[in-house]
């Protein structure tokens, strides 16, 4: 079941560089293992903005929120999900 | 090169049923052969409303425009285009 | 799978009465099976408008849009749709 | 008599650990004890967001505000209150 | 029990003269009926729009409901409910 | 003279206690001044909100602008006004 | 007491052109004999808009809302209102 | 003196094709024209949208005003105008 | 040539008094300045708000900018900018 | 291939002076570099706001979004792009 998800990341001006380097870091193992397992199919940023759009392929909507509150930049996002269906064009 | 678009069709409330459908066949049928030939390859309905989120393969924005303005219902729809960039965390 | 969805109605102003009424019916009759089946469990109207609140149970987001956009009022509605989880809070 | 009640939580960025998990634990028992009196009758997670939505049944506004004020959160969140009414579809 | 409504007014453009004056007459005396029975005890017109500001003083949701989407111009409004509560430093 | 005011109360998150309830307390003594003079006839808690609903009786904008902006809280408030007129219903 | 005014018109896409042009005519006599009379002495074009600001002096706030809603444009504008008030640093 | 412009076009859905045809043709020629004289530097065409971004370089306010209001296409757009001034790092 | 603007001042909370007491002397004594010389002919203040509604009358946009930009409270500003034309009642 | 970017500075209040001295130096030398190499042909500034509108003029998405990334301005601003394309009445 996919979902549309959009990702605003907004990081404290004044965070400590060592901490900021840590959570991004694990923040790209946690979405490459995801993406890995073919959770996370589609990654893209947006141009100029620091931002990203994803899809999600998930069972049901409490595995989706598990995996979104389970970012490490979670605390640091804006995050809007929309549900996908399947369209009646599409081949 | 990747665009996300959204579209949102407005048909208008006394449209004639016949040329309703027929507006309708030849928007499948265009978004169809844009979908075989890999410049749509991905066509997602928004659950509950009747709007689509796509992503668009082109060469350069006029493609785009071209395609888009296009469409049998690019007259009954608001198009938003936002332009995707790789991603680095992206596999 | 539980989903969150705001439906706003907004009948032509000339519409033809027994049109009206006729579907007015039609999705009263289409609500009430879908409430009887346990799939539309929650069904409220927000004071002073013309507007819902409800909660769907469905098994995936193609049985919620297909749900909505069957619903014989769908054409005159804005339909805004939020997905649930479990609240960790919750009892 | 219901009101549908979202709650977006906005905790401050340099809020400390031990004030943190000390208030959501006042917040769990004081949103358990109202969930279990029946005033609370619903409260779901928005999937994806530090979000609620819920749905209260109380007596009045005053009570309704008194509650809401009460919650150990309150001062980190933006709450937002649609009154409901009965649906004359619902069974 | 206190509420601030806001009703905006909009009369389709070709509306019957006579079907306005008619609504309007109708609006106006069951509006009246509300004040002198001490439902709507505030009315007040905003300045330079067609809209005004409201308390109405009712046992529930229900019975605002009820008064307001049995206001002949409802059709024509829209309205917005705001739920009031006793201020604590009100005298 | 009537002007409809509404209040958003934003308190600096890591305001000192006491200078917090030295405000608190100018506040609920100028607000009750105005309100015994008759110069602030209405004043309504939002329910769920840190926000309040006021109507002003005043000779004209200077006046109503001196009271606003003399306000223990102003520099912590959104503050919005609204001319009221007679309306042409009202009793 | 001097308010801000600013006036978007919107006339009907289908107007009759001898009603268009007796209304425009309508609104100048109106609008310059109110000029005259210092009630409003500032009328100016938004640029690349059919809007303009205004400012009117009136004596109240019911004498500001009958002279906006005797416009003979009234009913094809959105009509926005602020009150001003002497700014301490104005000469 | 340059000013940003965007222009939005928004035809009526039953208009009558030759009258369409007639106004954008005669759209073309003014547009056309002035670009030849160097008042409309610059315009392009918002991707996926019936718009357009415009620079336009005049004497003053009036003149700006002057063209835009006298675009034939003007009854049928939003036009939204931004000025510009000479930018510290431009070379 | 005559600009609208508004101007909305946002100090911070924590900003130190006699800094405060000083930008605040220095804007005044630059706007009174500039309303001498005729470039600033009106300054009102907006009932109940921090901000302010002016008109400015200027030879170009970037005479306008270097105003704008030069306010000592220029920093802790938000400003919004409308090209005024002549209108075509106005007397 | 042309596109708008929109770009509003937001410095933090307390950023140190030398620090800021020097980012803004990069960003000059940076914009300059891009504009003399003809990939940044238009840089303006908004009238009365620390903002721009810029034009780019690159190979594709992913050129513009580290074009824009690697600005030394970039943490502290709200980017806004939109595609552009050849209009068809331009000459």
């Amino acid at each position: 079941m996919l979902f549309h998800v959009r990702m605003d990341v907004r990081l404290p001006a004044g965070m400590d560089p060592d901490e900021r380097a840590e959570v991004l870091a694990r923040e790209k193992a946690y979405s490459q293992e995801l993406q890995r397992s073919g959770t996370w199919p589609h990654l893209w940023r947006i141009v100029g903005e620091y931002a990203n759009v994803s899809i999600f392929d998930v069972a049901d909507n409490d595995e989706l929120h598990d995996l979104l509150s389970g970012l490490p930049l979670f605390p640091y996002m804006d995050v809007s999900v929309t549900p996908l269906a399947t369209h009646p064009s599409a081949i």
